[in-house]
């Protein structure tokens, strides 16, 4: 890779769409990184911005004719660094490959390019009376295929779930630049091994997603919500435990913990109380009277685990303010980083819903232990929990002690069973905690299939498998 | 393969639970198939009931260091041929690994041993208040393992998804012996490849399903009922496209054509009309007025598609009994074709929902042009249809029509854009078809990765890849 210079880029531009190959230092540049902190983007050879099947099937004859690699990525909205960079590479970014191309309504479906963002999908179908639930926190500038490469997940899993449940199947190109359908339209299909849900997920290192076919919901009912207020973790985490054992079916179960109100509270007015251990905003979009019992449960339960104050809400307005307010955790932290110096690296383990009383107690003994702020919101319902480790980026020792704390809670994800990252994927930055993750067999098996699938090593490669 | 008499078998008895071997040659071939026609089953050269994941472990360990083939197998009530014995290998039956080790109320999660029985889950579950939805028709005699191992499927798929939907995590043994745990017990989870989606479907041509992590769902409500009454297929088939495509979230959605009612009505006394064209069977399981509305509703759409008579009730014991008749087109097709010579073909195609007309319309074409009898049960919901071709299995000529109309629907199939197997497998019956419905890109990735995980080619031989 050492001698990029002699790789003829001419020959790259002559095959794709007129204007598609960049070649301008800057712009490269501009589009090494994804969001991740702490991982390192390399000096591509060249971008890519392919608006065809036939660009990116041009992108892998000729990397695979000359040995570099290739990085898949879309709006670079992902947080493990997947997206990134990798020295004498080519960037191939596929975002504008933009068109819902089919809407069935009929067999609730739709067919997409790996360039449509998610929040431009839904408002699509909902004017054909269908969903896609998945929405993750990006899910106003992130893409369909980028959401397919990380099986991206939001709030909406505790009941919807997460991207590989709606995925039925995609075209993907191989590295070799060969063409091929993976799964099928058809709510069932047992036809050979599951290649399409081998790819959801893969992160680019199995291939270049151009095409997805995915499964839909007709439209989802109005939620109501409810807020609970609690003193502290514990009795929210055992309100999440207790509440979810009892068969509820929410559409929606997040946690914001103290410090999170209060950065959240310092960014806008959301009408979040002040001064609180933690909240639970809950969200129930059951049909008729179901919705209002499923949250006058959840009250029920969270006062006899020590709530202090449940509000329940069917006015929409209220609804839209607190998933707002929910939303504006992500912000509302990096406003807060700024004014500490900068840092942030935000956790994203996943963890039994039984262990979150547990994790909660062992969260606190860290945010301790190390000389950074810890604050947590997450997917209670789902046990991911997404602690944010903030810290002043410009001074070494609090980098260090930020990484180390970063570390612990994976160790701790693991520890109570469960994993290192439950949506935001492996890319970079936890490459190192795959392998902890993953017993001898298994990541055996991971080098096998990508040896299999990917012989000379090129698509984006020291991603996932990396160490 | 052909000096098998020189297979210490006596060097693998001592690795294995005592009894665990079987030498006797009646009981091996008695183990030697599943329940699929024209699927030729080979001479085991021993049969292996395991007891214990160590059992399993020698098997594999033996397998490699001979190099002959294993056979994973559980109830051997598959549909394909893919548990049928091979030339010189080892049958691993793992039904007596029957075990449900624990039920996990709060998280909503099961681990059971692969011999489970589906319906001994069930009733198990039950007790918790929770239900593991997947209902292949062999319910109450197929295992968890080889559920799995088929992505099994069944009449709740319209609404709660296939096997593949609740498969978290499983344990299994590779081709060399070695025991990896794939995929993870938490809700959600991107920590590296989907290994555990690969191995769902992979009918024991990647490894030995040894234990299975499910996710579970809250007791389902009660259903209530309604059948339709058609003059012919195609209003059925119109039915359910405009009935599905408003939006409907039913829990079951049965097509049943006049020849199978007939051959219900000659088995059992169901309740079930004479002389209909074709009959729809809806449950909702809706909570409150929900149900009732979505009958309602269902009722509309028939009566506005030529459907001559609807019947909605809310009697638990009707519900019964026409889920009863359902579930009877198997051995009421089975008696009749014991009456016409013997011979039964259960086709397995998925279609669109869209396409269901049209698919009706072709097989009246296909069932004429060949001098056979196709009598037609499915899943409408799903689109997933199970033609059966019943013929003298005494009659060469017959043998060869049934074998000819059974490929045109599967071409019919793949014709109108659906798949080859949509709940059976492919096992060694569409092992020749797979290959039709694959592009050479994906049938050629099935190979890599199979070569991959399974170097020597010892497990299952013959059968998903074996053209």
């Amino acid at each position: 890779m050492s001698v990029t210079a002699e790789i003829p880029t001419q020959d790259l531009e002559a095959r794709l769409s007129p204007g598609a190959l960049v070649t301008d230092r800057d712009v490269i540049d501009s589009y090494a990184s994804d969001k991740a902190l702490f991982c390192p983007a390399g000096q591509a050879l060249a971008l890519v911005r392919a608006r065809t099947v036939d660009d990116v099937v041009a992108v892998m004859s000729f990397a695979t004719q000359h040995h570099i690699p290739v990085v898949t990525q879309g709006a670079r909205t992902g947080l493990s660094g997947a997206a990134n960079a990798v020295d004498g590479g080519l960037l191939l970014n596929v975002a504008a490959m933009d068109q819902v191309l089919e809407i069935d309504e009929v067999n609730q479906t739709c067919r997409v390019q790996p360039g449509v963002i998610n929040q431009d999908l839904k408002t699509a179908l909902a004017e054909h009376g269908l969903a896609y639930p998945p929405d993750p926190g990006s899910v106003a500038i992130s893409t369909i295929g980028g959401n397919v490469a990380t099986n991206a997940g939001g709030m909406c899993c505790v009941k919807y779930g997460v991207t590989k449940d709606y995925v039925r199947a995609m075209t993907v190109v191989l590295a070799d630049g060969t063409v091929t359908k993976l799964g099928r339209p058809t709510a069932k299909g047992v036809a050979g091994l599951d290649l399409a849900a081998l790819f959801v997920g893969s992160e680019g290192t199995l291939g270049t997603i151009v095409e997805v076919t995915l499964a839909l919901k007709p439209a989802l009912t109005q939620p109501i919500t409810a807020v609970g207020i609690f003193p502290d973790t514990a009795s929210a985490g055992r309100t999440v435990t207790e509440y979810m054992g009892s068969g509820a079916n929410l559409s929606m179960l997040e946690f914001i913990d103290g410090p999170s109100v209060a950065m959240i509270n310092a960014y806008g007015d959301f009408g979040l109380p002040d001064d609180v251990g933690a909240l639970l905003l809950v969200q129930s979009d059951a049909k008729g009277a179901g919705a209002m019992e499923e949250l006058e449960a959840f009250r029920r339960v969270a006062e006899s685990n020590g709530g202090s104050e449940v509000f329940v809400s069917d006015d929409p307005a209220d609804s839209q303010m607190l998933v707002a307010a929910r939303r504006a955790v992500a912000p509302a932290m990096e406003k807060y980083a700024h004014t500490r110096g900068g840092g942030e690296l935000v956790d994203d383990v996943c963890v039994p819903r039984s262990a979150l009383g547990e994790f909660f107690e062992r969260l606190a003994l860290i945010d301790a232990r190390f000389d950074v702020e810890v604050a947590t919101a997450g997917h209670a319902g789902d046990g991911n929990m997404h602690p944010s480790v903030v810290f002043d980026a410009g001074d070494e020792a609090q980098v260090s002690q930020a990484q180390e704390a970063f570390a612990a809670i994976m160790q701790l994800g693991l520890d109570l069973g469960g994993t290192i990252t439950g949506e935001h994927g492996v890319g970079f930055l936890k490459r190192e905690w795959l392998g902890r993750e993953l017993d001898a067999g298994a990541r055996l098996m991971h080098t096998q299939i990508k040896n299999a699938l990917d012989p000379l090593g090129i698509l984006n490669p020291g991603k996932m498998f990396g160490v």
